[in-house]
């Protein structure tokens, strides 16, 4: 039997997603806890594998196995088997054809940037920061140069294994709250480092290095060697996946709220 | 030379405020990262000692120091010697006279509640968790009985050190958000773990345990062993303290978002 979990993660506490040999992923006790209660090992497939540091709102995972359980063990039962910085939210059975990564039609991420003169402290690990001021609206000029289908090699990453570079961004937002700036991307697909590599680029637009056209110009060239560095995945996190509604899944979009501290 | 900084950290990650043998308390690395930008030992006394868990995000410190350096190095060099999960947000000059704690005329606490079937991860360590649903305007009622100038011996841990269980409490406040309930609390100063105990009280209210009214009830017995458990510290800021504008301090009353995250 099939079923699919919604999991949330604190990814600087993990290896990121993909299993390891040292064991220190969240597929790793994912799979680990899963296998507790269905007494036999589970094989767990995500919607998508993140990188180190990088968290989950929302990840979709599916599994099967031979077991009949009440459903809520898969929540509960598996949450009792996990480290505090992994939960499973929600568990569904799923038709035997469903997959977690090639049953997606969109994903989402958001970025959380500290723009301050000081480091963040209690954000440490959950916000990326800059300290220089940053010009949130001539950013969020630049991240809707990238709305559409495009190649976006000028943004992937070179150990990428997509097959295409080709994907349509549906929703690419910056907003300023306070002393934060968040970033809003929605997608058929993303390429390796995509957002991580996006946010680099257009803090070059933020403090005014390049205009917001730039990002165009710099999609156009299809070119990662003309981009900004990699931009740390403290501040990254994976907010949703879309089924469709064939799948009957809840259709839990969870977005990041935009002030997770702020000045009074 | 006298200085008072604000200070923010991520509670969880030490044994709280309170220097001890091990070394591993906020003041301990606190001293330590001082007395590295001042060339010799350096005593920080803070506006509250803050327990295992409980977090700040503007706790104020004094110091005195005999050597001359640039302001900044109170902030960017304290930080550079400083943990992760501590960080000086602004430093200034204070006359002798000031004392972070006994100069404070009043000070500040949220608490943030995640109300849910399911543990937070993302927020382990971050928020509190109760699994039933809570009724927060009840709870929020029953807030309301505790305004004002009372003896909070019901709410007093045994081990409090305060001359007198006499405070005053401007704000108590209860507001749901979505999975999260925010709890509100100013006053002139607080009893050991008055706060904690406050919340446990306003849970059994939420769960239709007690009525709002017993809130009142119980602050008229003054006596801790007719109230609820000591609620858990992780759901625990320290979010400011006031000093009038006699000293001419920042007035950074920073109060806690209330969506860290939440449904779309």
């Amino acid at each position: 039997m099939r079923f699919a979990i919604c999991v949330e993660y604190d990814g600087a506490a993990f290896h990121g997603w993909q299993s390891q040999p040292h064991g220190q992923t969240v597929q790793d006790h994912l799979q680990r806890a899963l296998g507790a209660i269905a007494c036999a090992p589970v094989a767990a497939h995500a919607a998508g594998r993140t990188d180190a540091g990088v968290h989950a709102l929302a990840q979709v995972v599916h599994f099967d196995v031979e077991v009949d359980r009440p459903l809520q063990a898969w929540v509960r039962g598996v949450n009792a088997h996990l480290p505090a910085a992994i939960a499973v939210r929600w568990a569904q059975p799923v038709a035997q054809d469903f997959h977690a990564r090639f049953s997606a039609q969109g994903r989402s991420y958001c970025y959380l940037l500290h723009n301050h003169p000081v480091r963040p402290a209690l954000q440490h690990g959950r916000a990326g920061w800059y300290h220089r001021p940053l010009d949130a609206q001539a950013m969020d000029e630049g991240a809707a140069c990238l709305l559409g289908e495009h190649d976006f090699s000028s943004f992937r990453a070179a150990e990428c294994q997509a097959r295409s570079p080709v994907k349509t961004l549906h929703r690419a937002q910056v907003r300023r709250h306070g002393e934060y700036l968040l970033f809003d991307f929605s997608a058929s697909g993303f390429l390796h480092h995509m957002v991580r590599n996006i946010v680099g680029a257009l803090l070059w637009v933020g403090y005014a290095k390049e205009s917001p056209a730039w990002i165009g110009e710099l999609l156009a060239l299809r070119d990662r060697t003309r981009a900004a560095p990699t931009f740390m995945p403290d501040g990254l996190y994976f907010t949703g996946v879309d089924y469709g509604p064939g799948w009957s899944l809840p259709n839990e979009g969870r977005i990041i709220a935009p002030l997770p501290f702020f000045h009074a």
